[in-house]
C-alpha cells in the first residue's frame, strides 16, 4: 500500500536532448567539471528544487555531440507547485529546463511522462551513431568541432569494403577502450553505412549496444583503409587478433554524434 | 614597355573562402572592428609584408556565413622571396594564409593565379545563397548561430507559392535595405527553391546580383506566409507596392550562407 502511495507521488520523465559536446567533459557528472548530466540536473534543481539523478541511454565522451539523446529522471510530484493543470506538466518541464539551461549548447527537444519501469539505458533495444569526416586540403571553418578533419583523400569503396568485416556478432576486443566497463567484448553490429557527398564522409552505425570508444576506434581504423595505408582485409585481421594495439587510432571526438535510441 | 614590366611583376590571385560569420562585423574592413576582409588582408601582410586590398564577389553582413566566397588581390611578385619553384606559389599562398589566419573561423579553400582583368565582383555572372530555417519548439543547440530559429510551424507549400511571384525581373524596392547603394532596384531572380527535411527548411536563391538585404528581406516575408499570417498572394501585393515598409522583416543574419559565384 505504501508502495502505491509512493509511486503515485513520484513521476518518471523521459526527455530527448540535443547537445553540442564541445567544451564539455562528456555526459557523466564529475566534480568540478562542466558535463551534460551536471547541467541538466542543475536546471532541474533550479526548476523545482529537487535533487535528481538523470540516467541517459548511452554516455558520451568529452566533445561528442547528440542529436537525440534520451534520458530519464524522477520527480516528487507532491512537492511541486502546479502552475497549470496536470496534463501540461511535460510541456512545463520542457520549457523550464530550456529556460534554466543557461548554456545554450544543450536543448531539451521533448519531455514526456513515462511509466516507472522505463529506463533510458536498460530499456533501450538499439542505438545509432553518425560519424562525420571532412577530407580536404584546408582545415574546417564552418564545421570546426563538428567533424573530423582529414587532410588526405579517402577511398570510399575501400572503407565500405573494410567495414563489411565488422558487421554481425564479433569479439570487438580490438576496438574497445582499455577503460571499457562492459562485461563482455562480444557485441553485434547491425550496420555501418558509409556515404560520401563531395568532401564529406558520413558513417552511420547501428547496434543494440556499444563498447566504450567502439565507434571511434572503428572509424580510426577505417580511416587507415580510406587513406590506403591498410587494405580492407587488414580490418578483418585486426578484428581476429582481439588486441586493441592491432587496430587503428581512436577517431576524434568532434566528428561523433549520438543519433537515436530505440525502445 | 614599362607596362609589360609592371604586369610581369604583379600577379593577381583568386581565392575561395569559407567562413563562419558569427562574431564578425561582416566582410568589409572597418576601423576597430573584426571583419573577414580585415583578417585576410592581415594574413596576407604577415605572409609577405604587402598591403593589399582584397575584393570579394559579394560583401556579406555581420553574422552571415560563406561556403565558397570568392575574392581577388594583387601581389608584387618581384619583392617576394620564392621558397619553392614558381608553379607552387598558389599552393604556398593557400597554406600560408591558413597558417596566418589565426582565427579559425575563416579558411582559404583554394588559391589560383588569375589574369589581371579578372575581378571577383565585376566579372561575376551569377551568385547563389542558401538560407536555413529550423522550425521547432526548442531553441537550437547544434545549429545555434547557423540557422534562423522559428518557433511556429511553417507551411512549405504556401512559402513555395509565395516565392513564385518573386521569380524573374522586378522592381525589388520592397525588399531592399534603405542603405542599399545599388543604382537601380530592378533585379532578376533566377530561382528560389524551398525544400524541407524534417524541421529544417532550406531556401536556395540564385541571381546575377542582389540588392542589399534582398535575400534576408525575401526570407522574412516568406516566413510570414509560412506562418499563415500572410497569403502567398500578399507577396505579390508587397512587391507591386514598391515600398520597403510593405514587406516582411529582415530575416536573421545567422541563417544566411553565401554559397557560390559563377564567372
Amino acid at each position: 500500500m505504501s508502495d502505491l502511495v509512493a509511486s503515485a507521488l513520484h513521476q518518471r520523465y523521459k526527455i530527448t536532448i540535443e547537445y553540442a559536446g564541445t567544451g564539455y567533459a562528456g555526459w557523466q557528472r564529475q566534480p568540478g567539471l562542466k558535463t551534460i548530466q551536471g547541467q541538466i540536473e542543475k536546471a532541474i534543481y533550479q526548476y523545482c528544487q529537487q535533487e535528481t539523478y538523470v540516467y541517459c541511454s548511452g554516455r558520451t565522451d568529452a566533445g561528442v555531440h547528440a542529436l537525440r539523446q534520451v534520458a530519464h529522471f524522477d520527480l516528487d510530484e507532491g512537492s511541486l507547485k502546479e502552475k497549470r493543470e496536470k496534463g501540461c506538466r511535460s510541456y512545463q518541464i520542457l520549457r523550464a529546463l530550456n529556460y534554466y539551461l543557461t548554456d545554450d549548447s544543450i536543448r531539451i527537444l521533448k519531455a514526456e511522462k513515462s511509466p516507472p519501469d522505463f529506463h533510458a539505458r536498460f530499456s533501450a533495444k538499439k542505438r545509432s551513431y553518425i560519424y562525420k569526416i571532412i577530407s580536404r586540403v584546408s582545415p574546417l571553418a564552418l564545421d570546426k568541432n563538428r567533424a573530423w578533419y582529414i587532410y588526405k583523400p579517402l577511398d570510399l569503396k575501400a572503407m565500405q569494403e573494410g567495414a563489411m568485416y565488422l558487421i554481425g556478432r564479433h569479439d570487438f576486443t580490438s576496438f574497445r577502450a582499455s577503460a571499457c566497463q562492459s562485461k563482455s567484448p562480444i557485441k553485434t553490429l547491425n550496420k555501418i553505412d558509409i556515404t560520401q557527398e563531395g568532401d564529406v564522409f558520413s558513417l552511420h552505425v547501428e547496434a543494440p549496444s556499444f563498447l566504450h570508444h567502439q565507434v571511434r576506434n572503428i572509424v580510426g581504423t577505417l580511416k587507415l583503409v580510406g587513406e590506403g595505408r591498410w587494405t580492407p582485409n587488414d580490418v578483418k585481421i585486426a578484428l581476429d587478433l582481439k588486441n586493441r594495439t592491432k587496430s587503428g587510432p581512436t577517431a576524434d571526438a568532434s566528428g561523433l554524434y549520438f543519433e537515436d535510441v530505440y525502445y
